[in-house]
């Protein structure tokens, strides 16, 4: 099979006529694009995971805030409160990562700083937004490959590559470098329901990179971690507290414990932006519950029978205990706990509490 | 919804025409029959999981070879290694339960004491051996129940109910005796990867018995246990080794790792016939890999893309030491090991080494 074109790993793509969007739900059996033209668009595609990953969400929602420019400037009367009610809908559509949040509050500067027309200055902002966030993959995949011995086997969990970020990706950035330089023997993916990010996207990105991957459902992990020797657990985050407690993707947690009690090491890798200083502890996070229809459709069945309840949370904590190392492109922080924490990130630790 | 009949948790029936067994494949959606009218067919449907479970495939081996029995006696020629070399075939379908080795053994010990023709004598054989079964899981839900308070929220995988045994059901045994004598709040199933038993089979048990169920991905379990207040994990066992490791569904072992850790307890119910005291410990015990395709079917994608490797066990292994509770018809044993096991099994410890 030949290898998809570069391109494909460009899920974000801002033109003229709007935000190209690759459909995440679609891969691996189609490439399909969404053209989102306004922020409403953007907003529902970040809703219905056409573009998921914390990073990714983030980025996207600051094209998104463009497109609303373009719209709320070209017409006539105040344009600031039309802007404003745009990404009042994007900050809303997804709840726990607080990537969102960060990049449309450097929109928000930028238009603060740019009264009269910012369009320019906005999209200047969200292309900038993006390629940082790629140049920053690259330099935690440099910090996080460093703690892999050579012919390492790796766990990892959802997708953290090029589809969840700017580009490169974050624990899977980490994966990339690491094979690069000959760090790496197997990557194992969990399915990651019930989304099945790490069957559809995780083990399709690095398929098509030629790096050897084994696919597994999320219950095989304990024994895969017994019985062929996985040394580290790479994963990525959607928000990390000012103590070290990380959101991310539900099962984290579970790996986290497993890893850890049958000798495997735990990292999590993303950018700064993924740090939020202002949340005391992991208990704090709000944690979006997505319904049952998510889980139920896999049973090829119609309705579920009545009776049945669901809970679907979509993210879990994994308390800082659990994670030996934590990756950002500020640096790394070993054991990571409030002191470090605010250390890394200049914080004075009352502006946590 | 009006309750299905009570005809619908009778799974396996054998008649003159052969063994009628409700497809487990096709639940909750259709309720489905396969018809096997010789031990080939009967082999067929348990390596396709038509039914499946470590009880009910013991009691449709040895109906199987009732069916076997009715064709080898009723030919010319000596009738034996007919019949030998369909239960061979038969002991071949699924490499973990040894409730399959259990009850073709028995069915065996009949034939040798009924060599002229045992056909009604393996019959009667077969129906007890399934009418045992349920008697046996009746007196376990009795022992298992009395160890959960009332009001108690617990967890159970895959399915353990009356599809999955004679009746009535090991773990879910329990939770059926338990509810109804007020010891349970809620179950939480988790739905059980790549076969969705807990989805399709467990919830719907439970449902269309008004016991209340919610059910979750297997990823979930840790962030249920941590912020629900799981008292107890209830499974089943495909295999126990003499040293009291337990061979189950994969995943058991990671929720059995993540409740003792969170603070729950863990409770293993199986009858003796899922014993094997001449295997000495979990190592020991082979592992079924069911190959990638009841992985990656759910992504709905065609062919995955070249260069993605599965591994697919069935089972997995948890140590003894991670069990508070094991059930059995025979007894309890709390805090499972070698000396316990030959104690309640009357084997002499060398026996197993």
């Amino acid at each position: 099979m030949p290898r998809p074109s570069a391109r494909a790993l460009e899920p974000l793509v801002l033109g003229p006529e709007g935000l190209r969007i690759l459909d995440q739900r679609q891969l691996p059996g189609t490439e399909a694009w969404v053209l989102a033209t306004d922020a409403a668009e953007v907003a529902a595609a970040i809703r219905a995971m056409a573009v998921r990953g914390a990073p990714a969400i983030g980025i996207a929602a600051a094209y998104g805030a463009v497109l609303a420019a373009r719209i709320c400037w070209a017409e006539p009367g105040p344009a600031r409160p039309c802007w404003d009610q745009a990404l009042a809908e994007l900050g809303a559509a997804r709840p726990t990562a607080v990537n969102l949040a960060w990049a449309l509050d450097r929109m928000r500067r930028v238009a603060d700083q740019h009264g009269l027309d910012p369009r320019e200055a906005l999209e200047a902002e969200a292309r900038g937004i993006h390629a940082e966030d790629r140049a920053q993959n690259v330099a935690m995949a440099r910090l996080g490959a460093a703690y892999l011995a050579a012919g390492s086997r790796v766990l990892t969990h959802c997708n953290t590559g090029a589809l969840a970020t700017g580009g490169h990706g974050t624990a899977l950035g980490v994966v990339r470098t690491a094979w690069s330089e000959g760090r790496i023997e197997r990557v194992y993916a969990t399915e990651t329901r019930p989304w099945l990010q790490g069957a559809r996207l995780t083990a399709w990105e690095l398929a098509r990179e030629g790096i050897p991957v084994t696919l597994v459902v999320d219950s095989a992990a304990a024994h895969l971690i017994e019985r062929v020797g996985i040394s580290w657990l790479l994963v990525g985050a959607d928000r990390i507290a000012a103590n070290g407690d990380v959101a991310n993707k539900v099962g984290t947690l579970g790996l986290a414990l497993v890893a850890r009690t049958l000798g495997a090491r735990v990292m999590v890798v993303a950018p700064s932006s993924t740090v939020d200083m202002a949340t005391a502890d992991g208990a704090a996070i709000p944690i979006e519950d997505r319904g049952g229809e998510e889980i139920w459709r896999a049973t090829g069945a119609k309705a579920p029978p009545a009776g049945i309840a669901f809970t679907n949370p979509s993210f879990d904590v994994t308390p800082a205990r659990l994670i030996d190392v934590l990756v950002t492109e500020r640096g790394v922080i070993e054991a990571p706990d409030r002191t470090r924490m605010a250390a890394l990130f200049h914080t004075a630790l009352h502006e946590a509490d």
